[in-house]
């Protein structure tokens, strides 16, 4: 099992079949996750595809998640949470940190999904928009968005499915100037794990 | 006034200040658009960014759209339809034709983009989530979308303001195998104009 640190990124290989095991070790922490095909670096984990082709705003236990040629690259199978993740909000990058006069230089998802696919070689044509896992972004009255506290429980996972050979980035998202990740805006640690088998 | 042909795409340029007024001539034509800023079309009018600049789904008048750096590029001056507007959706491609089993080389919104972009000098590195004007996907029971024949009606018009200058991109959406161009199915024409000053 490793350890990504809060508020750092990393990138892992799955080969179809595989699956990550990605446990919310504190429970309050938010991770920005994409997905890329091996194969071919400038398709995409696409939010805008998945929502699409599930007819759905919210990505659950089952669901295949999509890419912009309308692939399907990963598969949830499992959610021990049963929360809310969100696939609406861009990550956070070093405009909104500059948008909350943050000063310059601040940790953010956007930074590391790109570093962490150049430490793999790999130079993104662009950021697509995660499945941000835990973010706890409800949509109210069909239309408005708010930003809440996570309603995940320490120790809760989930087990994702390489449908092909993949390159999965991670974010332990470094946001502290919002409540994302959790009450006391604390980014934390997360486990993750590659398992070749189900558990 | 020019006209652009139901299924096909154009772009034209803004300078700050100038607007543009997008007509649905027949009420019932969903046109994808997009924006980038002419100083940098590595920037790009991004729906994620401005979901979370308006904390909502849908734009509607007085609304700002908003770029991947978090800078407002676009400003809905008017809006006669008070209809919704889809940011949810990714454009249709030759993906989506493929998976509706259509024969290779349906027009599809997605190389109209690369296409104008292409015919202005402009080399797009990946395809942005566009607005699309007047499609209507509500969103039911705060997660369920659905794909709805256009509320809009004939002769309703966008006047939509530039922020800075930039270049749009407009796609009057070729789809005829869903009803979100109308329960006919069918592409139609829709009119476009750059206006200096309010009218």
């Amino acid at each position: 099992m490793a350890t990504l640190a809060g508020g750092s990124g990393t990138s892992v290989r799955l080969k179809a079949g595989q699956r990550l095991r990605l446990t919310n070790t504190y429970g309050t922490q938010v991770v920005d996750t994409w997905c890329l095909p091996a194969r071919d670096p400038s398709e995409y984990l696409s939010v805008e595809h998945t929502r699409r082709m599930l007819g759905r705003l919210f990505p659950r236990q089952g669901d295949d998640l999509f890419s912009n040629r309308r692939n399907p690259l990963l598969h949830i199978d499992r959610d021990t949470s049963n929360c809310r993740h969100d696939m609406l909000l861009a990550c956070c990058d070093p405009w909104l940190y500059q948008y909350y006069k943050c000063a310059p230089g601040h940790a953010n998802c956007h930074d590391n999904f790109l570093m962490a696919l150049a430490a793999d070689g790999i130079v993104a044509s662009h950021v697509p928009n995660p499945v941000n896992f835990w973010m706890n972004v409800p949509v109210e009255d069909n239309d408005n968005i708010a930003l809440r506290v996570p309603d995940s429980k320490p120790g809760d996972h989930l087990m994702i499915r390489a449908l092909t050979d993949v390159i999965v980035v991670m974010s332990a998202c470094p946001m502290d100037i919002t409540p994302v990740n959790g009450a006391d805006r604390k980014p934390r640690d997360v486990d993750y794990e590659i398992v070749n088998r189900d558990e």
